[in-house]
């Protein structure tokens, strides 16, 4: 008999508890995060329909945009052919993923042996994050 | 004095030694895999451009594509805001990057609290890899 988190179970969590999580904006195709969830960021995302991700360095359930207010809105969510990574589809609310103030965390390009941020910053840390 | 590989040196290896890698579709934008690299794989990916990987469960190296010919031929290689996370833009060869045959290894979607597999399988696993 099926149960009805028997979804959740399907996910091979790592030996942390945790899974890469890909964020990708629904209308410009941007990968936009690379972020990790527990079980309860996976239920929680599904349940609102907001992503929820798992801070590694914080250690606490983390539901994106909570601060920023930058939250991210899901179309689907789906799993990879190993059952060991996740895909959200997301509306990027105010277009900007990254804590920097770009549209993507992936804002660093190798360009000659370097890592050069080629991304405009839409708007600044302060200014999101109302710090004085 | 920057020398020549300080690049891998700014990425943020894992304690086992690995980083999470995207790699995206250079045409179609379609997310397509998630898998490991190693610092010899980013390099090796840097240096041929094609995607290599690290593969966990055989514990080796791998050009993506060895068995396959699906390689993934690098046009991008970019670092995220906490240099813990790579994104490689490719363009696939054969517009097959799963080994069940289809596009994208994120074939399942969940859908009414089940995991449906929501894409073309494009070749059989038998014709890709020959198994009689």
């Amino acid at each position: 008999m099926k149960h009805a988190n028997d979804w959740l179970d399907d996910v091979k969590w790592q030996a942390d508890g945790l899974v890469p999580a890909i964020a990708q904006d629904a209308r410009t195709g941007r990968v936009l995060t690379l972020a990790w969830m527990n079980r309860e960021a996976l239920l929680q995302t599904m349940q609102t329909k907001e992503a929820h991700y798992w801070s590694r360095s914080r250690r606490a359930l983390w539901r994106k945009g909570e601060q920023s207010g930058h939250v991210q809105r899901v179309r689907e969510i789906r799993l990879d052919c190993d059952n060991d990574a996740i895909l959200v589809v997301v509306e990027q609310e105010g277009g900007i993923a990254c804590h920097t103030g770009r549209e993507t965390c992936f804002y660093q390009r190798l360009t000659d042996g370097r890592w050069a941020a080629v991304e405009p910053v839409r708007k600044t840390p302060e200014a999101i994050y109302g710090i004085r």
